[in-house]
């Protein structure tokens, strides 16, 4: 196989139409794209396999929700503040960069293509936060934070790429779309950066439907936006994008899951945090089983989704030796995450993340609770109530507000926060003072306190039903990074024969199932052609006929590029026998048989209940030296 | 059957989580839900149908395409300016409301419900052209112009409803949600309208897919926006929506369709233009071949879609006597469609739209043509060159230029612009003139021009290629509207019970197929629902199971309201003997066989393969009283 060639792969995607800029005709705008036939048929299939193999396998509760979100939701979940990258202008032509690539490209350019040493040889002058960072040298430069960037920006003398203007201190760019809904102008909306807030606020609705029963997931497939400062690597830095995400709701007591044993054996390419602390990108090979049990992976729910995130990725057609599991270091985690693992697909743009598994705790649930009172929480019945002392206090009103007066609200508020233990510091405090005693408050005065209006004492508790905020498990799917990772993994060209390339999806996957070639546009076939677009349409197998008058030859590479596994055609022996050949894409294999057997083989090998190989071993191969 | 109460449906459908209002914690906004588990299953159902009747039946090119889409496009496509409803406001609270609604509200409420009649009545006082419209009885008040609207308001007297304030005139709002792209805020977008739009732009990409072979269709499913004024009925008028449209490309002198003899004999409900003129509604039967023959429907193309709507709406269980083809009057169409036929569907709010289609002539790929110069037309070869006479203008620029100096561009604008008839009528001035003639150009001006610089003459054309622009016939689904008037149309309540409600959808669009119930929850049964749910994935039947402490009863009744079509019992007998029982849920009859059996069966009755009649009619009912 010849060396991996990205512009005759891009080419090829181009001419066959997989995708291509959006409103191309009006000069396209960077960051969004349309896919075209046979691109869209491959996200089809990989949505509608994501589907089987998440959302059915596991009756998982799968919404539909709004894209436009209400301005509200968003600034609870933390997204109006925190959802930014960091942009710098030129102080001349007002040009904008997003800060950590100009810098990253710079810097990459200086050190002349060493890629791996990054920051690590140029960087004395920078802070000391900086020199840490230093050992995890796949660490991605979009951590950091303005000030970093900025102090870097000086220190390395980085100017603006085109005029060599000096650039602004970076300035954070909030990435989500903004519009406004309805006619009055004062609705604000954004355009959701992920389809999970969608999904937290529905937890209700999902747990009623769910019987109330613990734990369980919710799941959707839809459009997300990022409003990406300088949209760049093709498919794989978009401003639209379709995501599949999970929502895994557990009991953050017990995070086991019923169904680990199934697949704790799965080896995976693990890259702990441990590993690039050493300044290693060597992943480690584990059972998931292992990895859970050495506590690599925090709990089983998430190996449990780490495992099946491998399995699907491998099913669709990742090659498993460019597919690795790479823990976030704790700098790079988004803001509501706890812990993350991404599963990362090596292509020519390098490890690129396509999956995120984010614990994100019960961050989401809690904010949203907490901003609407409206308790998106588990109310699970004790079989044996919960008997236990606790350390409570209590305010006698009736003295404690005309005593503070004007004060009281802050003094109260500043007493219920108190913990246990804290309860039991101020109870002695107040005993050691004779029952008086200063507190600071919230206002940063000092205000005194008497046991003539307050009682703090043990109590015993009685709980028949226990509630909490259950955490949430987050495998997050960025279909376009996998798509078109799973392109880079299949294509590949002809022994010695560069022009001739191949995509070779698996047959579930691929766009489409089977190309019905006549040998010719004699009209002597058309009859035939017909009845057998017919019978492939009645069983679901999608086809693409092609009548042209071009060369079967270069009709079979066509589809070869399209990917199409299976190509029957029809010569003048189907009109009078009723036989036709069958090829196979990669091998170019091919075998003749009636058409009824043709069409229960072809069946199955889009189902992939067979395989080409035990076809070829059952049906003797046809040779038809003219044709390929 | 007791009457239809649509309240106690929304109940069900709230109760149920087919929908509800997104961030409803956060208290909702009008016109954007969420689909839960059963609604989203529902829609991904007709969908995949959807795509199966259309996409794979023909072949079509389906793309995927950015939703928001640069301003540019949509200012050509004559969004931007056309895409508007208009609004008045309270003059006091500044409280919006849509003209044309609250026009429609105050008047019927003044007719007291006589709904048919609206205008008949009222109207004396309006002008002429309102007079014209009386005769449409059921022509949408949505048509008015602002001007019409506002004379309406005066001659009415309507005010504010709440405030009783006067009223603004009304004002144009756009529909269209804007945004603006990147970090800059100068590039302008909007959310797509329509996924027309995205399609037309790549036509040159579909035909060169298509190997240059007209006629062909592309086909898109999506999000779409329209920021509603006063969003009202549920999901029949919201925000944010899914369509699915087709654009079928046919040569404008050829609008026979090749398979319209498959369906030529498909009877249609239809309402034409000239039943309506007569201010009737009552439609007429026909079969589409004769519709298009006697010229009622335009053209087989445009009346293979109506016939192929009509077999995918009653495949998804609408019901044929609730289904009508209604065509559009001259001034309600849109503004790109020369014809326009909706297939409405008759639900508790009326005849509803929720499919257009539309012939759209070659109205979006011109103003694309024209405004980018990318050519978006085709390019036939003729079999034998075209050859022809023509008057042609010649023009002698060297002598041209200097003569008319600052105004030789706008004469020749002029001069290029005349057709032949205007060439020959010039020509013939110009001899009578001796050879000079005075023109009226653009700017008002006139000029003289003289045979010095230019000849008129007779010139004889070879043609080899033909170029034209397409026509667009345009099948266009709301796929939320087709749903819920599904839901409507497949409710009822059983004999005798209003509480126990029944969602009848046929097998292959209901949301779960099969539930799988063990009598109670004894440990006994979990081995074999286990199996079970293993043995039914791998069927690619979608399932529920419910291990709930409820009676078996009210747990079939709860999947009923859910509209799911069989369910699975597992009692102890199956323990001893592997058999279960099939139960079907509208006629709550049941079969009990050995396991591989009832699969088998299922499997069938899923894919539509059998009917439950012909199951009963095979094996015997299985009587277990205490059960239903």
């Amino acid at each position: 196989m010849t060396a991996f060639n990205r512009s005759s792969l891009e080419e090829l995607l181009k001419k066959r139409f997989f995708y291509a800029p959006s409103f191309q005709v009006y000069g396209g705008v960077a960051g969004f794209y349309d896919y075209g036939p046979p691109g869209c048929a491959l996200q089809s299939n990989i949505i509608d396999l994501w589907r089987k193999h998440f959302v059915l396998e596991e009756e998982m509760l799968e919404m539909d929700g709004a894209i436009i979100t209400l301005a509200d939701v968003l600034k609870t979940s933390g997204h109006v503040d925190k959802f930014t990258d960091w942009m710098v202008k030129d102080v001349k032509t007002g040009d904008i960069f997003r800060a950590d690539h100009l810098v990253e490209n710079v810097i990459e350019t200086r050190l002349d293509g060493d890629k791996q040493a990054r920051l690590t040889t140029e960087n004395d002058a920078t802070s000391q936060k900086d020199k840490k960072k230093k050992k995890g040298t796949i660490q991605a430069i979009d951590n950091y934070t303005g000030t970093e960037l900025g102090e870097i920006i000086r220190n390395h003398k980085i100017k603006s790429p085109e005029t060599g203007s000096d650039l602004t201190e970076p300035v954070e760019f909030n990435l989500m779309f903004e519009s406004s809904i309805g006619p009055t102008g004062h609705l604000k909306g954004y355009l959701r950066p992920e389809t999970a807030q969608g999904q937290f606020l529905n937890f209700k609705k999902f747990l009623e439907f769910n019987n109330d029963k613990m734990p369980f997931a919710s799941a959707s497939i839809g459009r997300s936006f990022r409003n990406e400062i300088s949209p760049r690597s093709g498919l794989l830095r978009v401003r639209e994008f379709t995501m599949a995400e999970i929502e895994h709701y557990v009991d953050p007591n017990n995070k086991k899951h019923v169904r680990f044993d199934e697949i704790k054996d799965v080896k995976l390419s693990l890259l702990p945090r441990y590993i690039q602390n050493e300044g290693k990108t060597v992943p480690v090979e584990l059972a998931i089983g292992e990895a859970v049990e050495k506590k690599i992976v925090d709990n089983e729910t998430l190996g449990y989704f780490l495992a099946r995130t491998h399995l699907f990725l491998t099913m669709l057609g990742i090659k498993p030796d460019k597919l690795r599991f790479r823990q976030h270091m704790p700098n790079e985690m988004a803001h509501y995450a706890c812990d993350c693992w991404d599963a990362e697909i090596q292509s020519s743009y390098g490890w690129i993340e396509c999956v995120g598994c984010a614990d994100r705790s019960a961050y989401d649930l809690t904010v949203h609770t907490n901003r609407t009172k409206e308790k998106l929480i588990v109310r699970e019945s004790l079989a044996e109530p919960l008997v236990y002392d606790k350390t409570v206090l209590e305010i006698n009103k009736k003295i404690f507000g005309p005593k503070l007066r004007q004060n009281a609200k802050i003094v109260e508020e500043y007493l219920t926060n108190l913990n246990e233990e804290q309860l039991e510091a101020l109870k002695k405090e107040l005993e050691d003072g004779n029952g008086k005693t200063m507190v600071s408050c919230a206002d940063g005065n000092q205000y005194e306190i008497s046991s003539d209006f307050l009682t703090i004492q043990k109590q015993t508790i009685t709980e028949h039903v226990r509630e909490y905020i259950p955490n949430v498990i987050e495998p997050s799917f960025g279909i376009g990074r996998i798509l078109y990772s799973l392109i880079e993994h299949v294509y590949w060209t002809r022994e010695g024969d560069e022009q001739r390339a191949v995509l070779s999806f698996p047959p579930r996957v691929a766009p489409f199932k089977c190309l019905l070639v006549p040998l010719s546009n004699n009209p002597a076939f058309s009859k035939l052609i017909r009845d057998l677009s017919s019978k492939l349409r009645k069983l679901h197998i999608s086809i693409k006929v092609d009548d042209s008058s071009n060369s079967i030859g270069r009709r079979y590479s066509r589809n070869d590029e399209l990917g199409t596994p299976f190509a029957i055609t029809i010569d003048f022996q189907s009109v009078n026998d009723g036989t036709v050949t069958l090829r196979e894409r990669d091998s170019t294999k091919q075998i003749r048989e009636k058409i009824d057997t043709i069409l229960q083989v072809l069946k199955d090998l889009v189902d992939e209940d067979v395989t080409w190989e035990e076809v070829l071993s059952k049906y003797p191969t046809f040779v038809q030296q003219e044709l390929d």
